[in-house]
């Protein structure tokens, strides 16, 4: 067994971090699940900052989720987030508990408690322990993005953080994100938990349109382990504390957005629980993108492409036997299989010019890419997994006990 | 890391397996992928048996599926098959090296190419070593049940093998049957491969009904994997050599039926690849079958689930999270949840009399169930599964290489 460590993934440098002026970060030790560690994270925004946010589509979505999809409406002056439990499947008294540590906070920033968005990410099924939570409050330390995102994780073995600048019309502008994985990763909105922040000033309605799109070209595209989380939000600030935007500008600050969103959501599978391979999945030339999504997540969740993905073991038959039970429409005489640049399967079959080295010298790499020629029309679809590894099953059977 | 054992499941008592008049069986080593193991089976049928078959719905279905399905509308005279390669993604010349194996065993047989079915599990995507089969066949030596069980076997780690006989008005009717598992298990028709003999006499008609009927009950409840195997066949004979069938007995048999592709196909499970439990996800008071079945299948297939079952570690939030994204439009404040006789979570939330000590010794049991009441309908779905165990990951890293 090798120790896990993130795909290709260094801790994020403090210095490469931009502040976002409207942002204000603090983090406290409220000893949630135990004592001694960063498990509070605070946002403070300017007043006057724009917010949206995409939650998971689990039906047994938390408490915090339930209470941020309604309070993002209002003005929002803060976000707190809370790691070691995720106060989901906890009902009626998880949403009693999650409304005690909004009023809490907004009492101490003088705010309504329908302007605190809360988030918690940890164990399912336990009652949040609110009044630990209340009681740190006033011991919150002001703390920069690097902090910030330490203090979010929970099996994360490597904090996520990215940022950028980009030169808009009227100035320049920032843009900082942080995010959380490791487990239960296949977000249906957002991954677990990410928070993204620009001092650009943009209109919320057009802050909704970026993030939409921003998510969907990067959390919605990863998958550790198939499970979507009960408590995936993904949220995108705009303080306005920096640069007005322009109808020029928006393009070029989307893809900033988008840029350290996708970012995040691949640092999230490069430290997905137990990976040791980084694996892009392309579908290329199917009949939609909905198929080619199809064919790209039934190959991305079976155990067997996953284990054989671990053991750099050229097991390929394992992925034309999982486009087959996609569910996709495809013509099997028809799909062509790469391995990076090895030609594995032509026309459905193993391919003349194959030979088992060259696919083990891919797969033999931290990184590579599966490529899946449907030759079906135009569509393509793009998701990034890791592998399955003995490390998986340590952490996930030891996670709780 | 403890050794994998088949859960509750002995090696079959070779007199406790009825033969059935009708079916003789032989074996062989072939030397498919490797030199010194029986993997060739001959099943050779009187003639006038009726024959049913269902079939893998993977659409990279392997070549001698694809050959089967053709031929089953023949009188079919014998089934061969081979374990060591699977024949598929092997494209038309699979089709031919099938074809060739059909075709030697028909002139040893004195029949048709067409009235022999193939059957072939193993790695995918190599080529079928039809030449050694051919060569094996003059050495086919006569055998019983239990051997026949023994030559099918790929991972598994136990032979699987059941046999009963029932009282029908003009006579006993015998019925035995033989599966393989055990990867690459979640049949969307039937097992990698499964054959059940009667000697009852029995309209082909009629047992395409009730095959049809008993793998719905049976193999196309459980899965290992999730991963639907490109070869799964079940195949149903009824010789005729024994007792005529009246239509009153038509239920009797079929109930015999069904309960050998039970325990078939539950042994499958009990021997699933690392399994160190056997799970049965019982779904209850849904609105429709399907809905029930999908809420069943996301529990059965999550990987955080399971790696939770292996660990007998009550993190039973994970149930919930798998129930909400299983796509299945529950109302999730409704949801009771039961570990055997434990109730967990009521009305969607922690129940109040739940004590994690009872749910962890329901869970180090070998066996139990997870029972979800979703109180929505009448309906009601089963699936029986296993954990995610070291075992797994060591046995599909290293089953090629």
């Amino acid at each position: 067994m090798q120790p896990t460590v993130a795909v290709n993934l260094p801790s994020p440098d403090p210095s490469s971090l931009h502040p976002v002026p409207g942002v204000d970060l603090a983090v406290a030790m409220a000893g949630v699940k135990k004592p001694g560690r960063k498990d509070l994270l605070v946002m403070k925004l300017a007043s006057g900052a724009a917010v949206a946010g995409v939650f998971t589509r689990n039906r047994f979505c938390a408490a915090p989720v339930l209470l941020c999809k309604k309070s993002i409406r209002n003005e929002v002056r803060a976000l707190i987030v809370n790691t070691g439990n995720a106060n989901a499947g906890t009902g009626a008294d998880g949403l009693k508990r999650a409304g005690e540590v909004c009023a809490a906070l907004a009492r101490q920033l003088g705010c309504r408690a329908d302007q605190v968005l809360p988030f918690s990410t940890g164990v399912i099924m336990e009652p949040l322990p609110a009044e630990r939570i209340v009681a740190a409050l006033p011991a919150l330390k002001d703390c920069d993005w690097a902090t910030a995102a330490e203090a979010i994780m929970t099996t994360d073995t490597v904090p996520k953080a990215f940022s950028r600048s980009v030169k808009l019309a009227k100035g320049e502008a920032r843009v900082t994100g942080i995010a959380k994985g490791a487990g239960m990763i296949r977000p249906d909105m957002a991954t677990m938990l990410g928070f993204i922040a620009t001092d650009a000033e943009v209109s919320r309605r057009d802050l909704t349109g970026i993030l939409r799109r921003a998510a969907d070209a990067s959390f919605n595209c990863i998958t550790v382990d198939g499970d979507t989380s009960t408590n995936d939000s993904l949220i995108l600030v705009a303080t306005g504390k920096g640069p007005s935007v322009t109808k020029r500008d928006l393009a070029t600050l989307e893809g900033a957005i988008t840029g350290v969103a996708r970012q995040l959501a691949q640092a999230v599978v490069r430290d997905g629980e137990g990976a040791t391979k980084f694996v892009t999945v392309q579908v290329e030339r199917g009949s939609s993108v909905a198929e080619c999504r199809r064919v790209a997540y039934a190959i991305a969740h079976s155990p067997l492409v996953k284990t054989a993905f671990f053991a750099s073991d050229p097991n390929l038959g394992r992925i034309l036997a999982a486009i087959g039970y996609s569910g996709a429409k495809v013509d099997t005489a028809k799909i062509d299989l790469y391995l990076d640049e090895v030609l594995v399967a032509q026309r459905g079959g193993r391919a003349a010019s194959y030979r088992e080295q060259d696919a083990i010298a891919a797969m033999t790499k931290p990184e590579f890419t599966v490529r899946a020629v449907l030759n079906a029309g135009r569509a393509q679809a793009t998701v990034w997994t890791c592998d399955l590894s003995f490390e998986y099953v340590k952490i996930n059977a030891e996670y709780r006990t």
